[in-house]
């Protein structure tokens, strides 16, 4: 690790500048949520954390706080500082120079390739010493989301579902309220605040007429509502069309003789409202092509919290990042109650989905498991 | 607690004979596992356990191995010696008594309603100072199986099964082969190991010709096996009617003409391999009178193999004491994969089967669920 030895000082230097980057979880999009502490005679001197796209970055936060105290000092920051000039902010590779810093630790590289190692590089022609990895997986895991979209321009997703001990979402007749507890619902809102958007579909919509917004203090950000509605079918009376935030409503693109008024007046009603329309032609959406198009209007992430159709086709289309499943301790079964994953079958256990680093952890009196699709 | 205080060191010292009592896992139904440590001067002078049904209680073989030393000591018992004499053992009351021990450990009182304090009582009025309760909890799960069968005289049933992380136990096809990884295959070998017998149907039992046996050094007891096929249609060439040990068919009574010859000559094919036959009246077997039948042969603690529908009419029928659920991280998904319950649906989340004291661990790649049925 380039000549310098990373101590256990470091490491929990590290995690707190871990822990301020995470404060603003859910606010930085499509920024990375990144934090920044610097140290000089082993002592904390100045702290702070990137809070919103379009204010001051972290690095540059804690040198401002630190003033003269930066000079000779360590900097410990959760990702690779930025060198490039097309941003709202300036580079802070210059912050970190003339502020006279000594030595910086780097959690990550930023994935970002119009940084991927300049900014490091960078540094080190100024003479500055450079580590780079202290607390890397815990890093990229908070910054997950970023990772995905700064190198794919489309959203990192997260396939959400709440179900029972044999795998249920609902009973046949579609009733689903509660089947977790409070502390997994509370947990559901933080990650709604969490990401972009919500993607759902019909079915869902107008079993439960949701809401989709965070309901806990913690947050302040609702994400945008995307949902798949092929027919235009949900009442214009439903939440969606009537809460802020933005709702965005992917249609099937009609075509002439197919009940194609009534839905033409649904649709100019829905546009009246504000609600703006996606189009795709065919049978169904295809998802891959429509997180390229989200991806387009800024939307760095998303939780899918849909049905058992929903579901299967965001798996089976090859979008979804990372899966988390709420287990509640009840046993429901049945061949007609709702599956959590419906569609299309595999015929073969060789061809299903693999989850990967999976964990699991009890919440409240039900369990949450969460695994991604792709080995890291 | 009846005076005496219980200190750190009679905890570590139960735990070390509940530890000795579970070494015999397996071997000592339809008696319980008990462990025993004799302890003088704050040292273990002897120790034992129960090895096998017929064989010497725990307390007896420590108190013969302590000889001398037992006068003045403390023995702790993971279970109420007992003090009747309708056995093939004398009653350990009586050698406690003898040996001079001063005071008695016990982990929790004899549910069998012969003993239930009794033996605690018998005690007291030899001067010899008792508290009862210590790791209790440790001790009725070591001894969960022996609590029920000896209060019901019905066998403790653990519903066991392995599904995907989205419920599903096969593909449509039926292909189960392997849903979880070998660490999990080997804790059901070793759960195998510690019931009486197996109960699956003939559907499971058509589809993979297991043989429900213990394959794994640690434990030399083989369960029963107990097949429902209602209609005799397992082949005669098939694992369970050619390997040991016991195998009991539970069939449907034929009524004349109902392609009752064949069948009939099944039977009797089978009664000549020397496999026992259990007939019942009507539909379906009643689990709850086989349950009864069961235990009247002597079955203390079973575990279900089964598929879709035997786990569903299990619940149904009200037998299940325990879910053990292994799960794994593979996603199968369609709506006609097999479930891992199936049967009748609820129509209501409200009548859904509730499970209690539901726990967690990550086996390998995959995780163990297991719950109970009824809150205890």
């Amino acid at each position: 690790m380039e000549g310098i030895r990373v101590l256990d000082k470091d490491i929990s230097f590290m995690k707190r500048a871990l822990n301020l980057a995470a404060k603003a979880r859910g606010m930085t999009s499509p920024n990375p949520m990144v934090g920044a502490v610097i140290v000089k005679g082993g002592k904390i001197v100045a702290e702070d954390y990137h809070k919103k796209a379009g204010e001051p970055h972290a690095e540059a936060l804690a040198i401002l706080n630190a003033a003269d105290r930066a000079r000779g000092s360590d900097l410990y920051v959760t990702l690779e500082p930025c060198c490039h000039l097309d941003k709202r902010t300036p580079p802070c590779t210059n912050a970190i120079i003339n502020a006279g810093i000594k030595r910086v630790f780097i959690a990550m590289k930023d994935p970002n390739p119009k940084v991927s190692g300049k900014g490091i590089d960078e540094l080190k022609r100024h003479k500055i010493e450079v580590v780079c990895g202290v607390l890397e997986d815990k890093a990229k895991k908070l910054n997950e989301a970023y990772v995905k979209y700064i190198t794919t321009k489309t959203p990192f997703v997260i396939l959400k579902t709440a179900m029972t001990f044999d795998g249920k979402i609902a009973t046949p007749e579609g009733q689903s309220k509660w089947i977790t507890g409070e502390a997994a619902r509370k947990i559901v809102h933080r990650m709604r605040g969490s990401v972009d958007a919500i993607l759902s579909a019909v079915g869902t919509v107008k079993a439960d007429n949701p809401e989709f917004t965070v309901r806990t203090g913690q947050w302040i950000r609702n994400p945008r509502r995307i949902v798949i509605d092929p027919n235009l079918e949900i009442p214009l009376d439903y939440k969606i069309f009537n809460t802020p935030p933005e709702t965005i409503i992917i249609t099937r693109k009609q075509v002439i003789g197919n009940g194609q008024k009534a839905i033409e007046e649904k649709r100019k009603a829905l546009i009246d409202r504000g609600i703006k329309i996606i189009e795709y032609d065919g049978d169904r959406v295809d998802l891959k092509l429509l997180m390229k198009r989200l991806g387009e209007i800024g939307i760095a992430s998303l939780m899918i919290e849909g049905g058992s159709s929903l579901n299967a086709y965001a798996l089976q289309d090859g979008i979804v990042d990372k899966v988390v499943f709420f287990i509640a301790p009840k046993i429901i079964g049945g061949k007609d109650s709702i599956p959590a994953i419906g569609g299309k079958t595999f015929r073969r256990l060789e061809d299903a989905f693999q989850i990967y680093n999976m964990n699991v952890k009890k919440v409240g009196q039900d369990l949450m498991m969460e695994g991604y699709l792709k080995s890291s």
